[in-house]
């Protein structure tokens, strides 16, 4: 029998003390990323200009444990376990017989997931001598998120801000300086990309990926300086594993199992880590979950996009990684999920889908903000427009129970809150949006 | 010994199921409120227009615990228990011996405290057919909680806001629209009151008296609506009491016990949730805690007010509270702690002042706001303003302990986070603020 409570806590000590590795658990292993140069597999030597060995060797490990290092849990402490809520005020007005359940990572003092992964790759860059960190941003999240784990451990930060974002986003940016981290449009002029661009057009708006270009131009430029990013690759979503370690705990707690795991979709690190830890059940148990990734239609990677090897940036600097991808000259509609505006997806993410382990949905942005504001009244949280995607899933899944009667159980990430992104809110009741 | 531990959660069934009425247990009780027209003590039937019985009845009451209705319980789960996190960043920034406790409203999802009383108040009305409320918001931290409140028990919500917050918080205001509340820049031309001062000055920028006055002149209006608030009144501060019942639980899990209690001080509802509590073990018991009260230099009622009986609003409607005061028609300064700037403070905080149960700090805002960034540095958190009024004077504490070597045990209620402030953040780096 599920448990009659709401608000499902752990106590610290219940906070994971590794990581989970979904690789060893996949039925094809996703292939190796290539060489831009020698169009080879790269090894771990090739990507020591960017980062530190500690964090080169989770990108490449089939271990399926990694133990989390005394200091990073030290830190994760400050904000969790997170809670695992059961949305029983979005039941009711549902008329629903479904359970639903949502992880909450917006408790985190940069208010979403992100830094489960941010406090990790600070950590090993500081244990590896690394004094300054170079990182991208697009609506400011992850930014704001290494800002805070470098202002923990002492290290200088850059980000390079796409210039739409900057200009429209002055709260973001100024938690970033709260946590002593030097902010820059891009395109920038301080970076070769960014000066070719600017060249170009001047008034350029900027884009994650040309982001992405300048901070990966930075980084090994300077001796005492790494690159990092904030999704995509294998190592930022192992570290993110803590979310669903921590729910699969809290489910048990609440005498349940999810019949159904939903998450938004951007690069992919807030869905892997919340369901990767209930893959095994599904690949090695042949448990019936139901994993649904959900995506911006504005930015359609994993149900429009095409599986194959492409460049994580627009400047074809980075890596090429084998993925489901809309092409890495695609610049997306602005809409206002500014965390889903990537044109690519995690290598690991995309296999999965490819293997139909996980499917894939796209809904358009007013239907997503319609569903925000009915999450809003029911339940309290204000979400981000990024997790509001996970919201309308989890919402049609429990409207389909409506119709058949079927109890399911629904377990959905709430990656962060939306208190950064109201001018998004009041658009949206402006009737100003469109899809 | 204390714990070794950092973040200190309590389980779902640790919520207190009794507020704490501190009444009982002053060495001197509050005076009564008194009629503004007959100058004789109010009695139940005189507040009977604003508030509905139930709370009137908290209102007058002198038992010591007062029963948490169901419903509010249901609802106090999906964001409490709250955190009480050991500060171990700040003291290790500060080189201190003592230990520093806070403990963490703003997780609510409307951000501060204030929730813990809005939805309180939102069921004691619907519970007695109210289907309507009116009330006013300065800085919106109240006017957020009480339309999120009334979103959740299905009440219309009309906000009051003062007229230079709604001009400068378009925030604020989209998330009061977001749970569906409607908000009126105050002075409005709904009112008798904003009439008669638009009149003068159609440029009026407002305050927290006309707004109140505003408010409290909708509400007995209409037969469907009550008037609600968010500091001062005993029944909102014993609403707050479930903050210092969960700190002190949780201190105990720390296997500590608070030498020191901080909070910051506005209308006094922060401060009493957290520490009025605790004020037995001082009084009846003789144990030694030190109260500090904390609030702006700009608006400094318990350093430098009188203590005497004063009008609630600029427009003299309110019952008149013994209290310490600015005099209700004091205009503080424009600050950035929007929710500090009330020329007066709770009876019973007042009270508690004058009897020395409690003494008073008043702090300029670079102060303020210099601490404020190197807790957000050292902690992660980005505090409200209000809230930071606390840390500087628990940071001064912290430093007195580092030079007398005294291991105090400092606790101090972080009422909110600062995401809804960071133009304030701004100004603070451009060096725009003065004090």
């Amino acid at each position: 029998m599920p448990s009659e409570s709401t608000h499902f806590t752990l106590d610290e000590s219940q906070i994971p003390t590794a990581w989970f590795n979904v690789i060893p658990s996949m039925p094809t292993p996703p292939s190796p990323p290539i060489h831009p140069g020698t169009k080879q597999p790269i090894g771990p030597h090739d990507l020591a200009p960017l980062f530190p060995m500690g964090l080169i060797l989770q990108e490449v490990t089939t271990d399926e444990w990694i133990e989390i290092p005394g200091p990073v849990l030290d830190l994760y402490r400050r904000y969790r376990p997170t809670p695992l809520i059961r949305a029983r005020g979005l039941e009711k007005a549902l008329g629903t017989p479904a359970r639903i359940y949502y992880k909450y990572e917006g408790v985190s003092p940069a208010g979403s997931h992100k830094a489960n992964t941010a406090i990790a790759q600070a950590y090993y860059n500081q244990a590896e001598g690394v004094s300054r960190l170079a990182s991208e941003t697009g609506a400011g999240q992850w930014g704001s998120a290494i800002a805070m784990a470098c202002s923990f451990f002492g290290l200088e930060c850059r980000v390079y801000m796409v210039r739409a974002s900057y200009d429209q986003r002055p709260g973001r940016r100024a938690m970033m300086q709260t946590w002593g981290a030097a902010v820059w449009p891009s395109p920038s002029p301080d970076t070769a990309v960014g000066q070719k661009i600017l060249a170009e057009d001047p008034n350029s708006p900027g884009s994650l990926g040309i982001a992405i270009s300048e901070a990966v131009e930075d980084a090994p430029k300077r001796e005492d300086t790494k690159y990092c990013l904030g999704s995509v690759l294998n190592h930022v979503l192992l570290h993110q594993t803590v979310i669903g370690l921590e729910a699969r705990a809290q489910m048990e707690k609440a005498d349940d199992f999810p019949d159904v795991i939903i998450g938004c979709v951007g690069g992919g690190s807030n869905y892997a880590g919340l369901a990767y830890p209930f893959i095994p059940d599904k690949v090695r148990d042949g448990k019936q979950i139901r994993f649904i990734a959900a995506e911006p239609s504005a930015c359609p990677t994993l149900t429009e996009g095409t599986f194959e090897y492409d460049f994580g940036d627009t400047a074809q600097t980075t890596p090429l990684l084998e993925m489901f991808t809309l092409g890495h000259g695609f610049i997306p509609p602005p809409i206002h999920s500014g965390g889903l505006r990537y044109h690519g997806d995690a290598p690991s993410l995309s296999r999965l889908v490819k293997d139909g382990v996980i499917e894939a949905v796209a809904y358009p942005q007013t239907k997503v903000f319609e569903s925000a504001v009915q999450f809003a009244r029911a339940e309290g949280i204000i979400p981000a427009p990024e997790s509001s995607h996970a919201i309308r899933t989890a919402m049609d899944e429990a409207l389909a129970c409506r119709e058949t009667g079927r109890e399911s159980a629904i377990l959905f990430g709430l990656s962060g809150h939306g208190l950064l992104d109201l001018s998004a809110y009041d658009r949206y009741f402006a009737g100003d949006l469109i899809d």
